[in-house]
């Protein structure tokens, strides 16, 4: 078997289904996809794309399915579903996802359709693999499934320990060998065996740390909010979103030019809007947590026109919450299979420091801050006195 | 500066002071005490020693002082405290602290007596240093003393990425560069500047997965424990206490052989006792979790009694639960500074798993697991349906 | 100082100056060319940037100042022009510089002009520093240019322990904490301390070795031939020299989609010419080993018309051998400062290393290898017994 | 199958031989047997022993059998040969070799009486593994024995990497993925694939870089020297060979209390003797590099009565030159299997150097370095001027 050469899992070694479906331009185009879009101005190590990610879920794959004892062409599939599950992500990544949704009106993991008429269908075909099948394992279908997108999938293993060792920041190191070693199937759910309590608990720690000190980072969401609210414009300016969604990070970048010179330019340069409002959930009327789209452009319109700045200088960011997902995660206690938040009282405390950490972002270009603040505050309905 | 390379923190230049206490015979000695002890039965490679704990420590003290701007000789007394702060353990670390307070009736690191008539002391002098001010910041005294010994010293932040390295376990490895620099002096206290409530935690989580993974794993309780009790037998056996403390762990593993020829053996050879009982708290009664030693003993000898067993060949390990000394830690948040566990809902939830986790456990050899495990239920008043 | 969190050498402090060139476009755009082009296409892990190493660059220049003792305004030019060292690079470094020279008429750090009117310019003139000087220190003049730009320069230090941490090839990790501290002025030379013979050699042989294993591997080099003949197209297709050279990787890709749609398409999709020559030079005449471009060209044309393929589906790659600047570098040996190649009998080997895997290459599509082999073979007058 | 935690290969899965020969006394006594035996005083850090390497062998070996597609019973021999490949060693492992030899009048490592009669060579004939044949490996027989001694073993692909994570010192980590996925077996030798020139050199470069930097730092030689001098007055006062070479690395510390108590002080506190001579092979008669040990002894005799000191505190090193055995290492080259030393000019060189890096050494007491200087310099015929 051929290998590449991972700065993470050090050689992969490839099957001949996976050596053929590198070569394919769908995965190829990954390599122009960076995995951590805009954490890269704030860690800028942080260079790493969804390409060398998807070889190393494909390798964390393998070892899974060896340890489970799986073989043959049910481990083919779920090999090929680990190497292909990031083909639907847009330019960007998470960061178009929410643009592509809205004009595209489907998830960006519709995979099946994606994979449909590709030449990695082709090539599954050739090697008697069933892309539909493939698709289905990509989508989490199945107690295997899960191995490639569930609680305990090897695609959160391995971007933890890369994001880790490409931004420097440590806490994604977990221990991905033990993790693999240590999956089994109880009742058709992949579960951690008896003893893990931590071992479960130390991806749910992880991805909080990151979370807090890489993930959401202020400087990366300004960023981010920045280039979708660029992306929206690129599309609004009359690019298909069937043509856009299939856009390298560069398609953006030099998109961003024609349609939206001046965030270009910004994100380019890293010449960032500033916080004009940056606060918690207990300073903010309940309703404006939940704001949808549409509200949330209409409220930066007010504070625009409130602070007398241009339309497109004011961007509201309300995220959501992370999902924390690997609280579901089921793990082997005192002979029985329970939730990993029934077995650790971690997981409540982390949902706590989730919420204490989050924040609403109003953010505008450094000389309109003040101006901002005030009108931010007044159209939001935050009290002066706080924050 | 001469500098030493060192596996964690690359070169560690030592200043002349440093490097004269170096080379002293209370430093030396450190060469031969294992950081971890019984650790490397369960993790191979974890041979490394407080010597060079000792060096990162005082590494880590000197960014630390250079980050909050103290120079001169407050800061040679500093970084001289953090060289000497482990010169107190008795050999093999805290496996025989317990028995040398018992014999001595003081603690190990009671600092002022050993530095007083040493080379060390001269060199201190020698240098302007004054050896009891030493050692008062070895016992954590002033707000300087903190750094050396206190919720956020640099003791554990060492200790805590150099397990890491040489267990190969990964949850040690924090970030000591932005901790160090995030340290900063307010009312007489040690604190983390604001933001740094994730980075306290993060220090928090570390030990909390060490504990359970690394530092309390039953097969090193069970050679620790069987390491105490052939202390024990060396000490009663008529080595003075004064002489046994200042043992290297190889003096303990050779006297083992004159005076517990039986357990020295089996240490050495890992050929070690196994579980006859492995129960939490909630197991037992509530008085046995808080047994003094006398009640221990006795225990024992009932259920080697009752179980037809050699008296020596059952030991009953009650361990305390871990301390958590970093809940203590101060940060500022949102101007004021606060104590990490009211900052931060996981310390709870770590006492909780801390608790969870905590395991009383008997141990025999191999062939006489079952009658000691019912012996042992039988006098420490277990439920048999229990376990 | 506020500090940039790096991959490789985990926190760097960045002083006044530092903070304000990195936030100049000149610097910014740095974090979009990839440190080693083409080299991810064999190395997917690869994707770091001359921006993280311009920093990486900055922060050993500074401990090598402090370990040299250099402080004040001689200082911090130094940690500018170590810092900007690079900005004269064009999209994908080293693959454009051949165009850039042949169109321009210059060297790309011909770094005086291009730092002249710049915003950098004025941020240096503000801390009080003189873009001229700083210009001069990044063409290596002086004793302390040496150090950003010579022989035992922290440039090439931090390339390679850098691209080690990003393919994953272990051999470039060298000792720059030893280098940086060994480093002595003696008569005006920037020389390695006594006693440090084998320090200059394991810079050699590191970089020797990444030559072979990934500087230099035969699918980066067609993807960089291929790139350079793209580049061409697009300055000849009209983009204005001083546009082209200030390009952006991303520009260089979105630009070949336009003046040179099937290379573009196939080195963003890895579908790359494949080797229809490859060989060694006591294989060919020798003056083919020294053909200048215009030969070159001719070369290729003459092979396309003779295999019957279009004219720009056949490439000639011969590369020039490794330069081996450490091989000067300076050591004082007995008291006396020598040259490494005078010093060291590994200096000869190595070039004979370099030499020996020296490779000629004519690359085509996979169809035409074989008619392109044999007219490659026929106009270049090699003897088809060869190879 | 069980897995052990290795700081250097991360999880090392344990066949069920394997595990049974791992509980074996003479296994585990590895775990006192520092693998760098007196390189600590110089690179504190590098505590690692013989019983994590002998896994980490038996690993790699693993790998390769793997890649060789060697299965069944031929494996499972490989396996446990690579795991009892260092059984042999005596205390303090190479340090203590002449001592053993000379009175043992074999090789440490003559396997097959040590294995002949133990517990492991039970374990193996319980595993249908016959004791013979692992010997036979062990001692380098037949084209598999090759992998566990011979110059591509990995042996030494182990001790490389290991040396380096626990020194510090970068020089060691060669690919040993790459490596151990390139060997071949050619008319009943091992060899590496074609291509594969540099991955031999890069092993052969990693060994003399930890040469001169580690394992032949004078501070480590020093020590070891004198801890061989004191070894035979062990060995003198009445220890038994057959006892002495079974010994842990405390048993030769706490002997030399008894019977070389002034050696045991200065080894335990790094109170080391001084080189009073320190020269290369140009400056000593060429005979003095050929002294047999009898007339070291004369020498050191001689030195001490000329200088009036002590005839214990006069020590004579005369080492012998590194065996450079990767030398020999078979690399197929254009199609033909060749030895490195003909495929590659490096070898010549790295000679030259270890030549020219090649040092004897006189050791005394601090206060005696200019008056054994002065007589050494007379004994041996070193001329005055010299040195």
């Amino acid at each position: 078997m051929n290998t590449v050469k991972d700065a993470v899992h050090d050689h992969i070694a490839l099957d001949p289904v996976a050596e053929a479906l590198v070569d394919t331009p769908i995965v190829q185009r990954l390599r122009h996809i960076k995995q951590l879009s805009t954490v890269r101005l704030v860690y800028p190590s942080a260079n790493h794309t969804r390409f060398e990610h998807s070889l190393g879920v494909y390798h964390l794959a393998r070892q899974a399915l060896d340890s489970l004892g799986v073989t043959g062409e049910r481990a083919a599939h779920v090999r090929a579903a680990a190497l292909l599950h990031d083909i639907g992500h847009g330019p960007y990544g998470h960061q178009t996802e929410g643009v592509i949704m809205r004009h595209a009106g489907e998830h960006h993991d519709e995979i099946h359709d994606l994979l449909g008429g590709t030449e990695a269908a082709e090539v599954l075909r050739d090697h008697d693999c069933s892309p539909e099948r493939v698709a289905d394992l990509v989508a989490g279908h199945g107690e295997l499934g899960q191995l490639v997108s569930g609680e305990l999938d090897v695609d959160r293993m391995d971007y933890l320990v890369r994001d880790a060792h490409h931004t420097g920041v440590p806490y994604g190191t977990i221990d991905t060998g033990r993790l693999v070693r240590q999956l089994r199937v109880r009742d058709g759910e992949l579960v951690l065996a008896a003893g893990n309590v931590q071992t479960a608990e130390s991806m749910l720690l992880a991805r909080s740390l990151m979370n807090g000190i890489v993930y959401r980072h202020h400087v990366s969401r300004i960023a981010g909010t920045m280039l979708e609210r660029g992306a929206e414009r690129i599309v609004d300016g009359g690019v298909s979103i069937e043509h856009f969604r299939r856009f390298a990070d560069h398609d953006l970048l030099v998109g961003l030019r024609s349609h939206a010179p001046d965030l270009g330019r910004r994100i380019e340069e890293r010449d960032l809007f500033k916080r004009a409002l940056w606060v918690g959930q207990e300073t903010i009327p309940a309703a404006v947590a939940q704001f949808p789209r549409e509200a949330i452009r209409e409220a930066e319109t007010d504070i625009a026109a409130r602070a007398g700045v241009p339309d497109d200088e004011v961007l509201l960011d309300v995220p959501s919450l992370p999902s924390m997902r690997e609280a579901n995660a089921r793990v082997v206690v005192g002979g029985s299979v329970q939730r990993l938040e029934h077995a650790s009282e971690l997981v409540g405390a982390l949902r706590a420091g989730e919420r204490a950490r989050w924040r609403l972002g109003v953010y505008t270009p450094d000389e309109h801050v003040d101006d901002v603040s005030r009108a931010a505050r007044s159209v939001l309905g935050i009290d002066d006195a706080s924050n």
